[in-house]
């Protein structure tokens, strides 16, 4: 195994679920390992507190007149139930195919991992950077980053920059480099429906009271009209069309045709608002997703119970122009105003982050172009991207610096999810892009 | 504490749950604890095997020319879940504000053990019974009784008797005795809807494909018209409308007025079909419910995926004359013509059993309203149940007797439910009515 990818399976074997309060002191462990290896590559390291998770900061020493580029990564993950789904154990990384399988191989670690090694072979070629480097890397990405924001506004000094790289968005194909220039947003809550005080014997009272797991299948099939679209009052009201370069760049891309969805997804069918792509559909268009529903009895065999209450955990993903906060406020409107009756329905509202939107024809979407296409060797598509990183907003909010998305995961890359897997080329030519990206910003 | 609800604490300590086969050996050793107790009493007892849990039987020595008497009881119980809702462990019976609480305290080992103290008492204080007595106990009604039937064809000759009695239904309000005519039937299925071979990202595939959680909403609320009437076509074709006599009975009966549904359920408001009390709602219209539903991410925090699949449990309480069959079909039908787009559709049909009803002044049914009479000192009144004994018609079908239903169950039991309570009293007059019962259908 090469020493690139022996650092890789090193950052992959800390179980760094942020969700998990379990999991806070393994978080920890691996921020701390990250500014060991930044440190030794001679970076002035940082790991700076928050409330929950540390975020780590890095850079070389900075030379006035020079370009300073921002890298951001995060080295938290999701979790990995269903447990038993997964072929080889997520935080025991393994090659097999030509990929490293483990939770975050893809998502953000080996992205990340191929900035920090594409620097440290820089240094080790070079004696130093062409630009000014600063390393953001934040262990809450998976949560919301509920303490970023905060930071960056305490630190925005420090950490002003041209402009922001990040690889943590995908390639429409193997081997097809691609630059992003748009992100979906998000808004999420859960709801609760409570009826009776308890759990009722289901032939004793059902017919005489409402069954809340019911009740809540009636308002979620509230969220969308029969033909897929969002039924809320006002959803689409701030949604920027589609642009006809879009549409025609987008409708030949390899790897994101009708067909590939079905492939990648297995799903019997597509299915999804009318008149659109599939492409389109998931980088330009919201949505209103069940990320969860439970409620009553689960286990084996039968139990003939009324449940007290039912649950579902909703997700919205937005596009420019809409706002989150005013969506979710359409949103708690909507479940209050078509609960049924008989339950009373509670709404928490989570985490959420502003759709991004901006010109990959910039200067910097130019030089980002151009190293996409030294590193990989052919020429870069440009796409919108249906995931959401909150923080790509709140960078151009806090520190006025726009976003390169230079994405490397690749569609079956199982991200979120078991077998989770990362090719090792993609890590390689990472490394590679992250040196030619650097030259490319230099003056 | 006397004898008796020493012999109903030892019966209670069994954790005899029939749908969990983790709990095998507790229903076995349950039954023998019976067997032992029967046996003890001079009665002639078998524990009989089934593929499943036993059957024990036991009997007098039967004398020609008198009255066969069976009375039916079941020893296994309902599943605990939620144990934390629990103020006391369920199967370590306590006495607490004049009721016993345990798993299994009502449903039905409470009511069952008072028949055999009430033999036993007859017994020591006659030195024989006015009948031809059989004691017929399973440990597999919880989960639908699947091998009953089967062991009643094989021995209906020595199973044979003019009239059946069993204790496994309620009471309007305690203190007023009740005598059950009808019950409901059942019919159970599981529906699982299948998308994406994995659970997917949300951000990267939402939008594209169908999501098993909201089509599992969308085809769950198609069963129910907005104002609570079941939607399946055919559905009400053969239910027998209520009888004039019927609604001018229940509509005064103490412990069922709306009022006592609302507070004794603790639900926000009062929902189903219109047109009915809630008593006609649960006594004799048919309903369709959710009893668990589930699907996607069920931990702690968020996590956004689009689910692979998503589960509904559903049950069907039937009223005569519906066929459970014939409505399953119907169920099957909707289910597979109203499976939204993009998911693919299973369902595995579970236990049913018929509806039931019966004259209430037949030659039985007023010998067994003078028992009532006699052991709670108070004119009885005539109801049906909500819940479902599908052994009921089975009896009727097999050994063609009909059965009387002498119900001690109060309407806040808990039965099926966390905290689930017997009134020491109800157990005490329970014995009386054994006693009482047994003399009035002698002839």
């Amino acid at each position: 195994m090469t020493p690139e990818l022996e650092n890789l399976f090193s950052f992959l074997r800390f179980p760094s679920i942020s969700t998990d309060s379990n999991h806070a002191a393994d978080v920890r462990a691996c921020a701390e390992w990250l500014v060991a290896k930044l440190t030794g590559m001679g970076l002035a390291t940082q790991l700076h507190e928050t409330p929950k998770h540390p975020v780590v900061v890095a850079r070389n020493e900075h030379v006035a007149g020079r370009r300073t580029v921002l890298i951001y990564g995060h080295y938290d993950v999701q979790p990995v139930d269903p447990l038993d789904l997964w072929t080889t154990a997520p935080f025991e990384p393994v090659i097999r195919d030509g990929r490293i399988w483990a939770r975050g191989s893809t998502d953000n670690k080996g992205q990340m991992m191929a900035h920090v090694l594409g620097v440290e072979k820089t240094l080790r070629e070079n004696q130093g950077l062409p630009v000014n480097l600063i390393f953001l890397f934040e262990g809450e990405e998976e949560i919301g980053s509920p303490n970023l924001a905060s930071f960056l506004l305490h630190h925005c000094d420090e950490l002003k920059c041209d402009v922001i790289a990040i690889s943590d968005t995908g390639m429409v194909a193997p081997g097809v480099p691609t630059l992003g220039y748009g992100l979906r947003g998000i808004a999420c809550c859960e709801v609760i429906l409570r009826g009776p005080k308890g759990d009722l014997h289901s032939g004793l009272f059902g017919g005489a009271v409402a069954n809340p797991a019911t009740a809540m299948a009636r308002l979620i099939s509230s969220l969308h009209a029969l033909d897929g679209r969002v039924a809320i009052k006002g959803f689409y009201d701030r949604v920027r069309p589609l642009e006809a370069w879009e549409h025609e760049m987008w409708k030949n891309l390899p790897g994101v045709s009708d067909g590939d969805f079905l492939s990648v997804t297995g799903s019997p069918g597509l299915f999804g608002e009318p008149g659109y792509t599939s492409a389109e559909r998931t980088w330009a268009r919201p949505t209103a997703e069940v990320n969860g529903i439970g409620g009553g009895y689960q286990g084996e065999g039968s139990k003939t119970v009324l449940p007290a209450e039912a649950f579902a955990k909703l997700s919205f993903r937005l596009v420019p122009d809409q706002s989150p906060k005013e969506i979710m406020e359409q949103v708690q409107s909507h479940l209050e105003w078509h609960c049924p009756p008989g339950v009373e329905v509670e709404v928490r509202v989570g985490h959420d982050g502003k759709p991004y939107a901006t010109d990959p024809n910039s200067k910097y979407g130019l030089a980002a172009q151009a190293a996409l296409k030294a590193s990989f060797n052919a020429e870069p598509v440009l796409i919108r991207e249906g995931g959401s990183i909150p923080i790509v907003q709140t960078f151009r909010d806090i520190l006025g610096s726009d976003t390169l998305l230079l994405g490397l995961a690749l569609s079956d890359a199982q991200i979120h999810a078991p077998n989770e897997n990362f090719p090792v080329e993609n890590f390689e030519a990472g490394i590679r892009l992250n040196q030619a990206l650097l030259k490319e910003l230099a003056l």
